[in-house]
């Protein structure tokens, strides 16, 4: 198992992500390749004694920042450690490949080099959410902020094998958002879609409303990637929103700081919970590889889980599990 | 001051219209006019005693259900609580209307019996909501799902008023909401939309990201109707989510369950600052009157701070305020 990893995507790169391999290295033993500046690589890796039996690096002088256009950034960029990193996928000299970077850069970087699976015209990104039900899958969170109906058929059948594969569900469950349960809601966007939907072979329940998305009423939810996008960034907030009102108004009461400190152990079980970085990154589904898009926030245990993601991916074959699926279609 | 309310709107009508009316009266001294079931509406008045010096009843013997098509069943049901209680409003018998009922068929129905005022091609719903840095309004929640360029920049332009008049915000900022900061981000819907924004008088602060919203970044938040619809419930159910979850934790031990029952007072009070029901009912701007459409799940104390918040509609003139400023485009 080799896994390429972009050294300078996130925003403390690469400190996270030479510690995140070195933490994958010691947990799982995969091959990796660091892709960057290979001097402030080697610079990061000398910390940890010598890892070069396992971790290699190769060099990318350029690095495509968190702000630039996509397509432009890749098309100029072509020593920049995400289209280096690619292309080795593509060269078929690696299994998998994970970034903390510009989220569009990647996504067009691994379009182009790596093509997309017969069968899809658009990857779409699934992303984990914890819900009161388990975990739960929603596509697109911005891959594609303006597809047409049949592409979130096509993400409904990619994150149905994900989750049968790297979910170990059985017969997961499908939602649509939409603004209403009734068939009639939603724009002539959502309608098709609901159509072509039902139509399928997923066992698709529906439209779901955006209460939905956390009760956890269905396993896998489909939204285009505008709409996905902001639910993944509002949610982050809020958490973070009540977090820090909770600590403001515990500030203001002795009594209730004594309690917030004996309930200590609750939060922090739930922290865990939600914790994304247990879940490491999120698979761009639909393209011919497989490629694992991080948080640009992300830690060091977030880096070596969307190692592990990655690996799992190569593991399960999961890619070939969507070309039969569509194939059947 | 005259108030309109639809008494058979609420997942648990009559019953929090009825008590919502009473506290208002008691605590505002409004004149109000319960529309519905006469009989039933009645039956739950008797509970308060004689209230018949500032509550009047108007008999509607049709109910428009929650999950009914809203056009539909606005035309079919002309002796519904919500089309003859627009109706009053329609004849200037009254200065506003508040309804906790089948939201699309409140606005349809207010479209129509009040239209729309000059220079506004569809209304939109504001909602309130709390962030670190105070109170923002989120605007459209639901109203129109698919929404022009031009609506967002009336948006703007509405919500800017009710901010400036109704919250007493100086120079509220106003942010479109996108997936990115950067201008070059977005659909063509929202980069029109940028460009409109920019060339208004609004303060335009430019694109704003779903974390943006409750950390409180801009006044107002403006996104077409899907899009809002799903933040909303989104947003509630995290919330749910949370408190849930937490609960579930602290159960499972008992230092844990001490500490909740001492923090209990911070758990209150941001609970409080969190809850929806102190702003009690959102209005749909655009309309030639003023319409508060209340959330179904509402409490009474919800219902009594719609009238408050439709009553100040009425005192602040605020839709005076918006056909000048539209004029002056």
């Amino acid at each position: 198992m080799k896994i390429v990893i972009d050294a300078m995507g996130s925003d403390s790169a690469p400190t996270v992500e030479v510690e995140g391999a070195v933490q994958a290295v010691e947990e799982f033993g995969y091959e990796l390749v660091l892709v960057g500046d290979e001097t402030i690589i080697k610079e990061e890796l000398k910390k940890f004694g010598d890892c070069s039996a396992k971790i290699s690096t190769m060099h990318a002088p350029e690095r495509i920042e968190m702000h630039e256009p996509a397509a432009i950034s890749v098309r100029r960029k072509r020593h920049s450690s995400i289209v280096v990193g690619l292309e080795l996928l593509k060269r078929e000299e690696a299994d998998g490949f994970v970034s903390a970077g510009n989220t569009g850069a990647v996504v067009c970087a691994a379009t182009l080099s790596l093509r997309l699976l017969p069968g899809i015209e658009r990857p779409g990104i699934a992303v984990i959410i914890p819900t009161l039900a388990g975990a739960s899958v929603i596509i697109d969170v911005g891959a594609n902020i303006n597809p047409k109906p049949i592409h979130l058929l096509q993400y409904g059948i990619m994150a149905d094998a994900y989750s049968r594969y790297i979910l170990h569900k059985t017969n997961p469950t499908t939602g649509l958002l939409n603004v209403g349960e009734e068939e009639s809601k939603g724009t002539e966007f959502i309608k098709e879609a609901h159509t072509l939907l039902s139509e399928s072979k997923l066992n698709f329940i529906g439209n779901i409303e955006g209460r939905d998305i956390y009760a956890g009423t269905a396993d896998i939810i489909l939204c285009d990637g505008f709409v996905g996008n902001v639910i993944l960034k509002v949610s982050e907030s809020i958490v973070d929103t009540i977090v820090k009102a909770l600590k403001q108004e515990i500030k203001a009461s002795i009594i209730a700081t004594v309690g917030a400190a004996l309930a200590g152990s609750a939060f922090n079980e739930l922290k865990k919970k939600m914790d994304y970085a247990e879940y490491g990154g999120a698979p761009l589904l639909g393209v011919d590889g497989r490629c694992i898009i991080s948080h640009g926030s992300s830690t060091s245990k977030a880096i070596k889980n969307a190692i592990r993601v990655a690996a799992e991916f190569k593991t399960q074959d999961v890619n070939k599990h969507i070309v039969e699926e569509l194939e059947s279609y």
